[in-house]
């Protein structure tokens, strides 16, 4: 096992599973703080803003500010703003992303705008579909927050941003670029922040096809842990497989 | 070029665009109707009932009854209760496949059903749509009454009953079984009331991806016209072209 100076930590499945907090996880960040090594904790969630999300940790047990969490959102609206700095863009999505790019200085509008951006909208109507729709067959960039199939809730498993993201790729036969897990850009954005070599830096995650399929697409190391999504029974079938795996972080030594 | 005792006929961008008529399509019919041929009127549209389209046409200078129109509501109806004459069913559709539904005495319901079937909506919200994801994860079967990317209106293309269905399948990774054009079962079930040989029947319409491959792939002639979608440009890049290609139904002699 080697030593790493930064880690990358996925939240859902990996820190905690909705309202239920994974101990271990708790113990976790606090031995990696100990050693003074540095991690970010990032996650596909487009619906909270940083702050939010830190608040929910901290109810859980951890101790976290808005600095320490890096959401989809935010590496849109930064990506975003690399590219097309006075874009005026049509956005659908909660709050995480709204807040996100108004930070950025975006103009947000339904008018001819120069990019659409997606995200996991819950109150998601046909009219904000067909408007996204007719944007892109006018031209207009798309982008999509994450291309996550499902959303773990109580209830169940419920439409992720991809599925909703489906509709105007379906249609306009155009593909958005994707933010979040497994792609790039987001794990381009904090490993940035985060600011260790590459090859001292690991991603951890529950779920193999978000957050090690994006740690093996960076190129960096990574740490699959069963407390999530994905069981040995699917990581069985996988071919490249992680470059450690645990039933739980509480087998993870921190050197 | 050869006689047809049955016309199976596609509506939109065949017989009109949207509120505009295609006059040419009114005399085609009469013509039709003179020689004492048979004639069906197949459309993917789900959202209306028989008795409204019909009134449509008849505005639009048509003589045409209810019975004269097959929906891919219908169809969709038709289908399950061969396969399935008790499912209670979950429906996300508008008047057209909610009423195709309860004529068939199916139970509608969004608790435990035994089917999902959806046809466009535009009051889909993501209720409806986490509601269809969670029955067909917990075994339900999945219906949709057509593939459609795209239905043209007056402020463009918006998005059809394909791209709101891909929401389901991108998230459950399930695909329904398609009733519409260019699927075989609104073919089989139109033939079997138009009642003419297949060898005599023949599919009308402007749209390859779904006319034109629907009549293929049932196996009976076709004629693509171009008052619609496909354009000449469009059809060049096409392997397997119609049987006939007419600019306008003026141009086709009935005999």
């Amino acid at each position: 096992m080697k030593q790493y100076a930064g880690y990358l930590i996925d939240l859902d499945g990996t820190a905690y599973k909705g309202i239920e907090v994974i101990p271990e996880a708790i113990e976790f960040v606090k031995r990696i703080e100990k050693k003074g090594l540095r991690h970010l904790f990032v996650t596909n969630n487009s619906s909270k803003t940083p702050t939010q999300v830190a608040g929910h940790l901290n109810q859980l047990g951890f101790r976290a500010g808005p600095d320490d969490v890096f959401t989809a959102s935010l590496a849109a609206a930064n990506y975003l703003y690399e590219k097309h700095p006075n874009a005026r863009v049509y956005a659908i999505g909660e709050t995480g992303l709204k807040e996100a790019l108004a930070e950025k200085g975006f103009e947000l509008t339904d008018s001819r705008p120069d990019a659409v951006i997606i995200g996991i909208d819950r109150d998601i109507n046909y009219e904000k579909l067909a408007k996204a729709c007719l944007a892109i067959r006018d031209g207009a960039e798309f982008y999509s927050t994450n291309s996550d199939a499902a959303i773990p809730t109580e209830k169940g498993l419920l439409p992720g941003n991809g599925a909703l993201t489906s509709v105007i790729s379906y249609s306009t036969q155009k593909e958005p670029v994707f933010i979040g897990k497994p792609h790039r850009i987001i794990m381009e954005q904090a490993h940035k922040i985060l600011g260790t070599p590459k090859k001292e830096t690991i991603m951890v995650g529950d779920n193999y096809d978000t957050d090690i399929l994006a740690g093996m697409r960076f190129g960096i190391d990574t740490l699959l842990v069963h407390t999530g999504v994905t069981t040995p029974e699917m990581l069985a079938q996988r071919k490249e497989q992680p470059t450690y795996v645990v039933s739980s972080l509480e087998q993870w030594e921190i050197r």
